[in-house]
């Protein structure tokens, strides 16, 4: 038996493939399709700051992303020879390293970037979770459940959201943490029983306003390339980390 | 049925109690025996930040404590007559609303900045989980699996330890994330066969470090007084929003 999943190399595609092929010089960015990699990818655009974008496996430990990474996970951000890792760790980090850079991605005041910080915490925590619990689901039942709290942890957040993003006018790491899902709720929508609505209108402008972002166009994917990886997981057949954690009922690495 | 665990109202004592005592006048931390909140209060002391203590019971949902966080969770850090909360944001808020307080809990340099904090969150993902699930499993192959899942967690932790404290002679954030949970091992020791010496040696010297650290021994309560909060997680009756998470395979809140 050979790695799970090594036959499925998620390369970029479509717009995705075009933004890559332009970043091929300077800090490095290791990285593949999934939308964990796709937020460290949305800040950097977002600010306009110089990266290689160098696409790894995951389940394939190659060379040189080991010799950067000894961890094997991605995404991964070379800087100045050490790697990081953690998608919010890294948008954090992408803040911190590049303050010269334009726009910043959260607000200057103290208070409101601990406000900040807690919706992000609860995106983690209830948003994503019961999302990847929807798309893994097998029978009916588990996937009502999950589908109800998803609908009600992204009705909470909506209430939160100024609008067109959720600070007002300013895009900020909110936005980043949960921008890669928007373009990938076809997937829930077509397989298990998602109805765009079913959080609310306000959530629906929302992820409406994330998708035609351009960074986050930029960034995404074909629809039919993501489709063949997400099939894996419709099946419950996925072997990613974000998988076998989900099944075990363990937090997201 | 009243609320539960309303009748054990956890009020700092020992230590814990003549700080709290001393600490009656600006801003506000709402808060309780818990050791996420006591991750606060060690930030708090770490740098001198005046502050009020206000205890409550989280269960008992007082008008005092809702007016200010309408949530009802602790920690709660009151600021100009917001609420904050969530431990971890709350140490980051406490550092960048307070940055004139020495000493920093944050390095200078971004890079180490995100190596501090992908090892909260490594804290945060795997060590305390391990140890709310050890604390609260009823049977010996589970609480087995637990330990083993604990001791691996700290030792990969306390490898990057460089003594006495995660970065060095500096105290940080690392260690205010860690701390609340060594003065509570002896629980895991007395009832859980946990093993002072399971995690290695490093992680042994790491947690006596923390135990001697001031911060920690001025707010922690004694341990005859946590063992009866505890006798509840040990008899998995807790009912705190912790355990129900713990016991749903669901991400600690």
């Amino acid at each position: 038996m050979g790695i799970p999943d090594e036959q499925i190399h998620p390369v970029a595609t479509g717009r995705a493939a075009e933004t890559a092929a332009q970043h091929q010089t300077e800090h490095t960015i290791l990285t593949q399709f999934c939308p964990f990699n796709q937020r460290v990818w949305i800040a950097l655009e977002e600010k306009g700051i110089p990266y290689q974008y160098r696409e790894v496996n995951p389940y394939k430990k190659e060379t040189h992303f080991l010799e950067l990474n000894p961890k094997g996970l991605v995404p991964t951000v070379g800087y100045k020879g050490k790697a990081l890792y953690e998608s919010l760790v890294l948008c954090e980090f992408i803040e911190e390293a590049y303050q010269s850079y334009e726009p910043s991605l959260l607000p200057a005041d103290p208070y409101e970037r601990a406000r900040v910080r807690i919706w992000i915490d609860y995106t983690s925590k209830n948003i994503i979770p019961a999302w990847q619990r929807l798309l893994m689901a097998q029978d009916k039942d588990k996937q009502g459940a999950a589908r109800q709290e998803l609908y009600e942890g992204q009705k909470k957040l909506a209430e939160q959201v100024k609008g067109p993003y959720f600070l007002g006018e300013n895009f900020s790491l909110v936005d980043v943490a949960n921008a890669p899902w928007a373009p990938r709720e076809y997937i829930l929508v077509k397989h298990r029983g998602y109805d765009t609505e079913g959080a609310g209108a306000k959530w629906r402008a929302y992820t409406e306003n994330l998708c035609e972002r351009d960074s986050v166009i930029k960034t995404t994917s074909d629809p039919d390339k993501l489709q063949v990886i997400y099939d894996r997981y419709l099946r419950d057949e996925a072997q990613s980390e974000a998988a076998k954690a989900i099944r075990a009922g363990r937090p997201m690495p």
